[in-house]
């Protein structure tokens, strides 16, 4: 079973009971009716050697980083995040490492208006086990969900992709990636104020965050709201930057397949796109093509169009499929 | 630093600082003031190989745990529990014992009145690790804190202590405990009716859950209240089962010290007592002593009253200290 088969089977065989849950297993967030206000809860667990090694990152950015992923999922409902508890595992660790990894952690919570109120602390033989859970906010009824979305929607994503794979490769190479490719990775920036200006102004109809690539996430959209979708690669929009360092692959892949982005992937429906600029002031965002009621993944590339697989980049493959049948 | 040195580093460097925000790290809850209700926060991991064995456990029983564990935390406030967040992490599992271990978890949560709306699955390739995050709930002002307690007030357990430590010890000589011993262990029963009934009728004064046994969790209650407290050996309850098993010690002992009972330790102001019992409807809860204004615990048995360390004890220094200054 995969990640996704497993969150399918919790889905089918134990949905929510309580009437007070608009939303359950499956979004970036669960979302809870608490009168005037829903609340937002989400959870990202980040495990060394899995999402992260201590060749490239140091406490620090491992607390920032754990901070932002799921800053991250409550960017994706448009909501604003408020408390987080904090679970630790880890073998022996030093004061000063102990002190590195807080520091991080509460800096870029803080940073969002998020309080540090509980946790755990317990040993893990091998390597440093994280997880955080963080609860947000919105108004009641201000929230956008990965489903929502209809067949001509438009596709944007937030800001340009790749960067934090591509970092990730370098330092693989034993290589030191240019500061901001290196941030990108270390260090990305939940889009927490966009997202919520997205569901105050009500301007997207779905939405949700890249975790694992466009692709690979665009899917997933699709799957929500039983569409297919069009995406034409030049309007992909990645950092100039890639092009001038040792890549394996021409900068749209990273763009693509890369994943750990943490932009925001949102669908606007045609009539709103000029309200959608208008609510933006000048601030920029990407076009990449359309939602199609044929379900499939589409990518128009040099007047070509040709079905594309996300499900085809064995780091996925590694990532999601470890459970066996 | 131990884990309390880290949870106290964290309670003065990172102080909550949202007025909603009753009680942050320190306590079984965080507590959350939500308009009428007070919102109540509460996560714990178990691991594979430190909190439990496949030797003598069940992927059915590791889910019931989990969720006994987290459960008992808000029966410790008093309060109601309502939804579950849920972080797996292991190597590779087949799909029935995925399956037991989910039915375990949800089973337990259901019995309660809790739905699982979220979680993450991830890679932790050497062991299993897995979080439960519980949300639950009370009538705003309705729940008992640690804090709260003064010299003279009479300190209760819920039930007879030390069977889950004497089963863990007769798995660990390779023997096969009576089924009400290793229930103990396997599937505590999370004290929430009592806990909601005590904070309901203003009952107790400072409550907590005992985890890490009696002494060692009395001592923390001492902690929170400036306070110390003389315990009378003899009104220990302790399983009479357990004066029939092979074990290395002496029932009280377990009682004492053996941990992982998940009875609550409650404390009753001395004018209160009579409406305990009335409340109570007959249901035992156990008198085991009371809190004195001098610090320290103290030990009275046959007579004698002497001092006592918690902290001297193997296995707690095993579980709390294992992080290097």
């Amino acid at each position: 079973m995969t990640e996704e088969e497993i969150l399918y089977f919790l889905q089918k065989n134990y949905p929510a009971t309580r009437k007070e849950v608009i939303s359950g297993i499956g979004d970036d967030c669960a979302v809870i009716s608490r009168g005037s206000l829903w609340e937002l809860l989400t959870t990202d667990t980040m495990v060394e050697g899995i999402h992260f090694d201590f060749s490239y990152f140091d406490p620090y950015f491992v607390g920032r980083k754990l901070a932002a992923v799921n800053l991250s999922d409550i960017a994706a409902m448009g909501g604003a995040p408020s408390y987080a508890l904090f679970n630790l595992s880890l073998p022996e660790i030093s004061e000063e490492e102990l002190k590195g990894l807080l520091n991080g952690l509460t800096s870029k919570l803080e940073a969002y208006g998020a309080d540090l109120i509980g946790g755990d602390v317990t040993r893990n033989p091998e390597r440093w086990h994280l997880t955080l859970t963080l609860v947000g906010e919105a108004p009641a009824g201000v929230a956008i969900f990965r489903q929502g979305a209809k067949a001509g929607d438009l596709i944007f994503v937030s800001r340009p992709l790749g960067a934090s794979a591509a970092a990730l490769e370098l330092w693989q190479k034993g290589l030191e990636p240019p500061e901001p490719i290196k941030l990108a990775h270390l260090d990305p920036e939940p889009e927490i104020e966009l997202g919520k200006l997205l569901a105050q102004e009500n301007l997207a109809s779905a939405m949700m965050d890249i975790s694992d690539g466009l692709l690979l996430d665009l899917a997933r959209l699709c799957r929500a709201n039983n569409l297919g979708a069009e995406i034409e690669a030049e309007k992909v929009p990645f950092s100039l930057v890639l092009k001038d360092l040792p890549l394996k692959q021409d900068p749209l892949f990273y763009a693509l397949s890369g994943g750990e982005d943490f932009a925001l992937l949102f669908t606007v429906p045609h009539d709103r796109e000029k309200f959608l600029h208008l609510a933006l002031k000048g601030r920029q965002v990407f076009k990449i093509g359309r939602f199609i009621a044929k379900e499939g993944l589409y990518l128009i590339k040099g007047g070509q169009k040709n079905n594309v697989s996300p499900q085809g980049f064995d780091h996925f493959a590694k990532r999601e499929s470890f459970i066996s049948t």
